[in-house]
């Protein structure tokens, strides 16, 4: 299993990237093999100076780093050398099964439309967001931004995407979906919604318990909750700022607050394309590496696009 | 100035709303004529026991309550006698000049667009959440849920609307308007973002701001937010969930926290509708329902309906 790791992503890159490769082999038994990819004059000597030895991982270098505010595609173009460029490659042609960066998210999404590509059947990728439940226990909100207009067949797609994710990777049992809405009966909210919930209702392959409210977020009644990737962003940014409004007003050791510190979650992966991607958020730290490293071993471990593939062959 | 009041709506009528005429009537100097319509019977005995003297409100009898479940087209046509049909009467005869209530929130739409209807000019009626700002200032979102589908011409409106109503009612000077979007500039967002953006930017009269995103909400970027009803309704209800959690973890003391509790807002009124027209959360209490008669006589005071109807007059 090789898992390739944007060693220059992220606002704390290299440094926390490489404190998290440390953490992830100290914690692991049989780890992964990681390929690091990133500028070697900087790379290296945090890796001796963090105790890993050359032999435990792969470094790969990349002379260069495409920075938050460049144009992705054009970025992505003329930067070829650069660690998520590499990263790309290395995925397309199968030297690594996974990639993983807190970099640039559009770099990263460009990058993974065009050199990965959805699954055949997926009619768009979409990216998610955990969220805490209050019972303890793990949601996921999608689509979040990849999508800002959607159609019904999308959100169904979203809906059967999220629900395998939820069932595979979080480890969640028939995943109850409900689709974000502003009532509760059906025939409520928008016009997508309005056509997305007979589609949904109609889906034998998930487990539809109807429409949520945004107060129902962090309740229990949904594990998977569906929505375009406007509201849904508005949604992520909106919980985000809940809990930075939190830790300003020193009530983050409140332990249902933390749990929403983005770090324990460590990125989003893009789901409904081939192999697994893994976006992290630009303020990534130590743990927040280790722990994007540990979603991408679990999708591997469950062949997760696999499964993915399987089911959208039966036509969805 | 007379200010219909309906006794009946909500779940601790009629007991909080008599407690909350008292609180208005004790804290003003030269109160407004209220005329409190509800089921004389149970609301007399209130009234004395809460040392109202029947010479300083009306008793308006109404025999008959929609309830919360009713359907608000079917009630409104049966329960002639109902508190909130009385009410709407009142107010089309020019009885009373607003009107306000804390019951059946559909049964309050629909008779406010059949009864009062929308101000020439105006496209759609919307409604608005007030929204807690860090810095302590008060903000104001819309449309939070009565139009769900919109097109830019509305969310222009509803920027005006918004506009007029944060620095006559409000009191904010020069309002700063923000559009609710998924990224900061221009041409992010979903098709209706990205086709309202330029109608905000030429309406000369708004203080236009460019975007703002889910992490903005609370803060001090824009005084005004639009967007269409459905991502809006998401957004008051997690907000509203929030507060809820913030309540179950006793973290509600906290200064900032504490000012989302709803009575401190009283309600919201229908903009863009001939008359005040104020609807109250259903869980009102005393100072949510002084606080709604606070609102009112603030729209009476400032003659807010006028202004719109004049600035609706310059074609907007």
């Amino acid at each position: 299993m090789n898992i390739g790791l944007d060693m220059m992503g992220g606002d704390y890159a290299p440094l926390e990237a490489v404190k998290g490769v440390h953490q992830y082999l100290s914690a692991s038994a049989q780890p992964a093999t990681l390929f690091c990819i990133g500028d070697e004059q900087q790379v290296q000597p945090l890796l001796i100076e963090h105790n890993i030895p050359a032999n435990t991982i792969r470094l790969i270098h990349a002379p260069e780093v495409i920075g938050y505010h460049e144009h992705p595609t054009k970025a992505l173009k003329e930067k070829q050398q650069s660690s998520i460029a590499i990263g790309f490659h290395l995925l397309a042609s199968g030297k690594i099964d996974a990639f993983l960066s807190a970099g640039n998210t559009g770099a990263m999404l460009v990058g993974t439309m065009y050199t990965i590509k959805a699954i055949e059947g997926v009619l768009r990728p979409t990216i998610s967001t955990i969220v805490p439940k209050l019972n303890g226990a793990t949601g996921l909100l999608l689509d979040v931004g990849l999508n800002a207009d959607c159609k019904p067949e999308q959100l169904n797609q979203f809906a059967v995407l999220g629900s395998l994710y939820a069932q595979y990777v979080l480890g969640v049992d028939s995943p109850k979906v409900g689709l974000l809405n502003v009532g509760e009966e059906e025939g409520k909210g928008n016009l997508l919604a309005q056509s997305t919930y007979p589609l949904l209702k109609e889906n034998a392959t998930i487990n539809f318990v109807g429409n949520v409210e945004g107060r129902d977020v962090f309740k229990d009644k949904a594990d998977v909750m569906v929505c375009d990737g406007f509201t849904g962003n508005v949604v992520l940014k909106m919980a985000e700022s809940f809990y930075d409004i939190a830790v300003n007003r020193q009530l983050d050791n409140d332990e249902y607050l933390h749990r929403f510190h983005y770090e324990n979650y460590g990125g989003t992966p893009v789901l409904g394309v081939a192999k697994p991607v893994i976006i992290g958020h630009g303020i990534s730290n130590a743990a927040a590496f280790k722990n994007m490293i540990l979603v991408a071993e679990k999708m591997l471990q469950t062949n997760f696009c696999g499964i993915i593939k399987h089911a959208f062959m039966q036509a969805v």
